[in-house]
């Protein structure tokens, strides 16, 4: 893992992909599978969603900071897998074989497998829908791996990983922020 | 365009593609490209963030309404053409050949030119983070369509279409909501 710039890490998160959220609590990781996320500005500020009753959040509340990790296609099972069972029940970087690697600026681990990670503190969560908005601090990318492309979730069982890239940068210029 | 269940709409959303946003305000149409939103649960409630400075922003806020248009591969050049020029300058559904069709609950038009329309009224915008919480109140789709293939924006200028698809249904059924 090597450094990645903080001003280009929303487009690590634009794509939409479905992602891996880890978190670091009374000296235990965990992970979860979040497909609903969203950029929020260029700062690399992000906004998910997730619930209440989920063992990540208590996490996420407590300490304040996560890693937002992003898998590729080759980790499909993994991300499934991940999404299905529980961390109260389960040590997941165990049953999934993760590595678990020592993040920059928070607790929350770094994973080797996946192709990039961003470093995130938590800014705000906005209580009555769910939303955690994040500050991403720090942003990491896999420069060898080979399998880049995405995961999409789809919601109902289904996944899509991505297809033919297309440049359309001349025609945006105006649009991109400095850098990028 | 026929009904498509409003329960399953969040699977439209969820694998995070670029869309267009249309709005209908003092009887004049518009319509923006928005890569920045996010399912908020099943009911088909999701959020999006836009800036103050957008045209669409006046509208969204002055009516309350708006339709999200989900369009596919074929219309790379539009969805770019869209987000690179503005609402106070120029007749976008004109100037980009898309036909506006009437909803069925807001003002906003639907887009015919696009695989999927879900028609949304704003609950609530989260103002220091510009977040726009739409609850949709109705949704359709074209049926006939061949080209189904999403478009995900990177944010520095490329897009990625829509690749192969797996299906993982088995293995998350306890996880899907009902009907879906």
């Amino acid at each position: 893992m090597i450094d990645f710039p903080l001003g280009k890490a929303f487009t690590l998160m634009e794509p939409g992909p479905v992602i891996l959220v880890t978190t670091r609590d009374g000296g235990k990781n965990n992970v979860m599978t979040i497909s609903w996320t969203m950029v929020l500005d260029f700062t690399a500020r992000f906004a998910l969603t997730t619930g209440r009753w989920n063992h990540s959040y208590a996490a996420l509340t407590r300490t304040g900071e996560c890693v937002l990790a992003i898998p590729t296609l080759d980790l499909l099972d993994t991300v499934v897998g991940v999404g299905t069972c529980s961390g109260r029940e389960v040590d997941k970087f165990a049953r999934f074989g993760l590595t678990a690697l020592p993040a920059r600026q928070v607790g929350a681990p770094l994973i080797a497998e996946c192709l990039a990670n961003i470093e995130c503190r938590v800014v705000e969560i906005i209580a009555p829908h769910d939303i955690v908005v994040l500050q991403g601090v720090a942003a990491h990318i896999d420069e060898n791996r080979r399998e880049r492309r995405l995961l999409h979730a789809v919601g109902d069982g289904g996944f899509v990983a991505d297809g033919r890239r297309f440049d359309r940068r001349g025609a945006m210029r105006d649009k991109l922020p400095d850098g990028v």
